[in-house]
């Protein structure tokens, strides 16, 4: 009897070793993982969305890992969580020089940050002017 | 006086030879060449974007070339060339059962699609019947 619960007791400590973490891993699928960010940015002349023809577009991933044609993903990402994804916090204006010539820029941005939806767009007096505020966000 | 016309000549036909091509390289922005192509896809449970959190989200870019985290990116944006775009065109249902379970799913694209803003959505019955449509950029 002493064999037979020792073995019985063994027999179930294997399987739960062998066969735990397999299911685990089976049943979480990687999107259960992390919250979704995928996004897609926009750049283009004209006081809004509404108005402005995308000249560009980039998409930037942060989850699980930065990607996207984003030129500087890595740093856009870096600062976004930083942030907190707060999109209108983003941006220390930096020493440059710019003219007070009104040809704005108008940069989007849409998709999910966090699980959360984005919908934002952020107008610019001047390229020069959104080049000044420093973030690699609005850089593309 | 001939010489000199002839060395004028030549020194125009050189300058344009080397100068032109570098020329027009350098004031083609990559963007200028194609019109952008960047979405981003969510899927959530729910009646209408509005209403459902998104459970995964991806990114899809067709130019210059087909990438993204949308796993089927290059048949993706195969269907919406060969749709004009036309999102609801997309997907011939294929020959599968589904329950009549109401559990409905809400696909979004949002982003650009050859240079024009995208802000689409549709709602599935259930997941059964959005995989039936047979469309790769709904399965992600």
């Amino acid at each position: 009897m002493r064999y037979t619960a020792r073995w019985a007791a063994t027999l179930a400590l294997t399987a739960t070793a062998v066969c735990g973490p397999l299911t685990g891993t089976a049943l979480a699928a990687p999107a259960s993982l992390y919250a979704p960010s995928a996004l897609v940015l926009t750049v283009g002349h004209g006081e809004s969305a509404a108005l402005a023809t995308p000249a560009r577009a980039v998409t930037l991933n942060c989850a699980p890992t930065a990607s996207g044609t984003h030129p500087a993903a890595r740093a856009a990402c870096a600062e976004l969580r930083a942030a907190g994804g707060d999109f209108d916090a983003l941006g220390v204006p930096v020493d440059v020089m710019c003219t007070k010539e009104y040809d704005p820029v108008v940069v989007t941005v849409d998709g999910v940050w966090q699980g959360r939806r984005v919908a934002y767009e952020r107008t610019f007096a001047n390229e020069c002017v959104k080049s000044s505020q420093g973030a690699s966000l609005f850089t593309f």
